[in-house]
């Protein structure tokens, strides 16, 4: 059981529209909304180094090597702290820390690798929380079920303020739809059925801490909305009209998304902001027939889901 | 809007232990117990034939169309009935005339198609009633939901006594676990996170039929000690040797299937039965390893999914 490593990949995720759900109890809080899991996503590979691997049961062994003899400082995290990347550079992310934590997985080397933008709404924190999840559960062995580990990277996402919805989305696939808000157990999903080419454009960063942290009573009201019109008809143009309605009555689009979404339109195709970033993302080949250069990718069919590793003979 | 072709893919389900949970609302009867989706499935095609397409609202039409003027006997399953083919051979299933039934597409041409044997304990009904809810929906652009779409099949199937888990199994893909039974809405899913490669072997058909419709008293009660198992220890290894209690307890095991399971645990494997047919399945190389020669997929992450259609640019 000693030097596993599992490799995890997580679908990015753009929300069309959400209202936000704030609860004491991070697995109770969320966001309602709805968004487009994406074949684009994040690839997480954990390494449980000799010795690590046993970190679980390990407080003992690591205690036995503390020459203080103080046990109580000594867990993994301090003890045996793996490296950390974000694409080959040295970086680490608040929720993927939390996640790793709560699996006692801290003395693992963790490489998270994404070809999407970071902090441009593509839900990539939560994505690598959620793969580090199902790599680390892996590598280590440690026999939690997908409904434990969706709900622990859930809430380490909450917890660290980055997103609300990203995290059940991304564990689901295709075009998730959260009726109500919270991890599995408590929150509620449904999806609209479709297969689609999806292209997207970034303008920049926007902050979710920021807008999370503000007043949300508007934007929530406007996503309510927007979830209605959705459930009254799930088709995937119905969901990018809602998303644009929302971001209008939410106030937050920005004037280059703005832009970008207008284009599409006056082309005949669908477009609408991704929430929360400056990124404006298409049906089919929305972008492209409106004369933008977009990258390109599909809705992502599967889902959070292991892609090497122990179990994968 | 005329002539639309869409097609799903649905893995097949192996049930590894279950227990019945019978209702007299549809969705809300069901099982609960653990399986295994595969890559190994079934492909629906569905064709609108020009005409059939305006089904939905089509009643007026076909009457207009009558001239008995006899207009409740009139609908597109007598007016304009389609053909249906199960591996290029004329022939149709049930659930999947009740799915069609339900989503006013009778008139589709309709063609299901797998390499999976059929009566052998994979799923091949309730797959066939998925995949053409799916793709029936995305044809006739009837707007359904995913959760809508898995409730009809699943009521199709329960309604025709074919199965009671295997549609919300295999919408769901990877490994489900049901918790409690039922469709979306009523019933809950967790799943033990594994990828993996999967053999299996057939020796011949088993009726589900006959087993639901005696007393399943003892088969529950096995069912549920083995779902408390398989909760306590969410892994594959775990799902298949409470799968070997509960074949024995149940009083479900063939010669055939004892047999091979105790061949590929001879050899160092995992092995169980599957429920309900004459067919065992192996964990890796598990019946290779015995000196069977099985088929062999793996895992399927993603479950249920549309493969072609109009959205599918």
């Amino acid at each position: 059981m000693s030097s596993q490593r599992a490799t995890a990949f997580v679908p990015g995720h753009v929300t069309a529209f959400f209202s936000a759900h704030p609860a004491d109890d991070p697995a109770a809080a969320g966001s309602r909304g709805a968004g487009v899991t994406l074949t684009d996503g994040v690839t997480v590979r954990v390494s449980a180094a000799d010795g690590a691997v046993d970190g679980a049961t390990g407080d003992d062994t690591a205690a036995d090597d503390d020459t203080n003899g103080d046990a109580v400082a000594v867990d993994d995290a301090t003890a045996d702290a793996g490296s950390r990347t974000i694409d080959g550079e040295s970086g680490s992310i608040g929720a993927v820390e939390d996640v790793l934590d709560d699996l006692n997985a801290t003395g693992a080397d963790v490489a998270v690798e994404t070809d999407l933008p970071i902090g441009a709404g593509f839900g990539v924190s939560g994505a690598a929380a959620l793969g580090a999840a199902l790599a680390a559960n892996a590598a280590f062995d440690r026999g939690r079920s997908e409904n434990d580990l969706v709900r622990t990277a859930h809430a380490a996402e909450v917890g660290r303020g980055t997103g609300l919805g990203d995290v059940v989305a991304q564990a689901r696939g295709g075009v998730p739809v959260r009726l109500e808000p919270g991890a599995p157990g408590v929150g509620e999903l449904d999806g609209v059925p479709a297969s689609a080419r999806v292209e997207y454009v970034t303008f920049g960063e926007l902050s979710t801490e920021a807008v999370l942290g503000g007043d949300t009573t508007a934007l929530s009201a406007a996503g309510e909305a927007a979830l209605d019109r959705l459930r009254d008809d799930p088709r995937l143009p119905t969901l990018l009209d809602a998303a644009r309605g929302f971001a209008r009555e939410a106030d937050l689009l920005v004037p280059e998304v703005a832009e970008a979404v207008e284009a599409v339109d006056a082309a005949g195709g669908e477009a609408a902001m991704a929430m929360l970033g400056r990124t404006v993302f298409a049906l089919g080949t929305g972008l492209s027939d409106a004369g933008y250069d977009p990258r390109a990718c599909r809705v992502d069919a599967a889902g959070a889901r292991l892609v090497g590793g122990p179990d994968r003979e």
